[in-house]
């Protein structure tokens, strides 16, 4: 009755690709009676290591009680398929994987503990590798939400921004700072530290940093969505009579702060530099420049499916929902479905008829059209618009 | 291009049964080029409302790519199937879900948030409903756990204990109460309070209770797992010559404490009588009666591998670390496999020889034994032995 066993034994199925794609996480297939699960006592939701030339992920088991497997074989999801580069009929080792010393970290961390340096090391290790199931990512999330991370999150935020550009190759970077109620920086004063320490590490490590604090209380633009907001984007350098003023604006006084890094232009000069290039065609023949270089200018894609929400009496528009308004376009496919998204007709303070489009929801699917619509039906305050007295 | 859709569209499939077990989650598997995915615009983990005869059920999406459905076809992982009563070739209807409101909340906890009963309740009515997929449940848990479930959750545990006593029909209730570093109940002064709260309780129900403060410090009898469990009971009943005497004078205390209910009992003479049953065999013939009423007496499994870790050199068994003992005996297949788990040969203050046996492992499958037994090689403190001055 003594078994002499003292290392993880290894077993093997051929791979059939059974081409069932569950987003990132990598999903085994095997049957309850092969010879592996019964050897291993592997069950629905077990967690397995999956070998293929030297290379292993972890992949969560989906018990197959059907014909879709014969004894022998193991199925992959898409994703696990991708990450050990298999090919059908590959021989995959099967095993138990190691106990995941990372997780008792993340189970400290949800029950209130700190992590000290190393144990977010060895999390993060263990999330790049793959070995965490969606279920422990998620649990993690929940425990490092809000003020709960114990990292400088303004540290990070200001290491993040600036090693990116600096690995870019950059010198000098201007950098907009949107302040409001919904925005990342709330006030005036936390954008006024945060931009200390953006020039202050940006000169440390040979960046020229220069940032403009700018209004985040509403949308710039009226697009909410990748084709809308390019839209908007192309109509101001295109000139055209009805593009949105607030983006030009928030476009010349950036380029106007990039346009100042050269020599030669004083301080205050380059926002009517930026303008001169604007209005007399120049930057609309450089973007063309630069759409050239990369393949060619696409116009933006329009919609096959939209719908105007309207205003159920005359007056005046006193509030925009912004977290509503973003809501909306997601439920109507926005950003994976580039078309869909919402276009704004009003701004805060426009005087509006009875019946007169507020705005109009854009959707490549008309499923999603009309899930959209049904939670705006669900919402009817996302723009206010309250009677003149 | 101004659709009037005002309402979510239905549209249906066909069921197949694939036969695919994901546990308790709710699996839908689609085509991507189906006519419901392109209307809907679903991908690779949406949520989907799939509806049944009037009932329904929310699945997350697994897409497939292959041949394995026919255009018109979707399949159900096992659970899904069981949650609608579904068979082969019915038609399901698909659409968006309703936007889960209830998560909102869940957010909001994570951030940190108090939540009200109003709040609590809508959570679980989505919960029960089978409306959250497993990672909104690993958040909500994650978010919950520790003391950040701002429950009264001593007030949860004395409701549930006796509630479920109440409910089962008993009008009179012994309740043990284990004490220790690593027990639910931390010290004595812990377990008076909780006594007194289950006293206080009962009697306003009309239960009688009464309390049994035990050592929680180590475990109880010599086997973790439940037919090593079982085996301990059964010896103790069957006063076997090496049955262990800590679980029989648990079991006595208790059964003491159950029988001083009875008129005529004295106060601290119901042990002594408990004991009297137990050696005069009256309480194994009570076993077997109760045992025979509910469909006959069987001897628990027993592993068919097993192996014994031994004392690496001589002295005194001076340390347990408990938390290991029960994880080992879940690494070995335990409580899913019910002959697998381990058996302690040598309680705190053993004086060993080298190469004794310390404890034995037990699994049904040799992986599991294998697996087990890696984890213990990797932690060798689980049973300490100190050499003797």
């Amino acid at each position: 009755m003594n078994d002499n066993v003292h290392r993880t034994s290894f077993h093997a199925l051929r791979l059939k690709r059974l081409g069932i794609d569950t987003y990132q996480e990598p999903v085994i297939y095997m049957r309850s009676d092969c010879h592996v699960c019964r050897a291993e006592g592997f069950e629905a939701q077990s967690r397995v290591q999956v070998t293929l030339n030297n290379h292993s992920i972890i992949a969560t088991l989906n018990v197959v009680t059907g014909d879709l497997l014969a004894p022998d074989e193991a199925g992959l999801s898409e994703a696990a398929w991708r990450l050990l580069g298999a090919r059908a009929g590959d021989a995959v080792a099967l095993s138990h994987p190691p106990v995941l010393e990372s997780l008792s970290r993340v189970r400290a961390k949800v029950y209130g503990k700190r992590l000290g340096d190393a144990d977010m090391r060895a999390i993060m290790r263990d999330v790049a590798a793959g070995r965490y199931a969606d279920i422990h990512l998620s649990a993690f999330l929940a425990a490092c939400a809000g003020d709960r991370l114990d990292l400088d999150s303004e540290g990070q935020l200001v290491a993040s921004v600036l090693s990116e550009k600096a690995a870019a190759g950059s010198s000098h970077v201007v950098i907009d700072i949107p302040v409001g109620d919904t925005a990342k920086v709330r006030s005036r004063d936390a954008a006024q530290t945060l931009s200390h320490r953006l020039v202050e590490i940006g000169r440390i490590i040979g960046l020229t940093v220069q940032t403009v604090v700018t209004d985040g209380a509403q949308p710039v633009g009226r697009g909410i969505g990748p084709a809308l907001e390019a839209r908007d984007v192309l109509a101001v350098l295109r000139r055209e009579a009805d593009a949105p003023v607030d983006l030009r604006e928030r476009a010349l006084r950036i380029a106007g702060a990039v346009l100042e890094f050269a020599p030669g232009v004083a301080p205050g000069a380059g926002v009517h530099l930026a303008r001169e290039f604007l209005d007399d065609g120049r930057a609309w023949k450089k973007f063309e420049a630069i759409c050239a270089a990369q393949g060619g200018l696409r116009e933006p894609p329009v919609a096959a499916h939209t719908h105007a929400v309207t205003a159920a009496q005359c007056g005046r528009v006193t509030g925009i929902d912004n977290r509503w308004l973003a809501r909306v376009a997601k439920l109507a496919g926005a950003p994976r479905a580039p078309a869909a998204g919402l276009e704004l007709h009003v701004p805060l303070g426009t005087v509006v008829e009875q019946g007169q489009p507020l705005f109009t929801v854009h959707a490549e699917a008309p499923g999603e059209l009309a899930y959209a619509l049904d939670n705006i039906a669900a919402q009817p305050g996302i723009v206010r618009v309250e009677a003149e007295p």
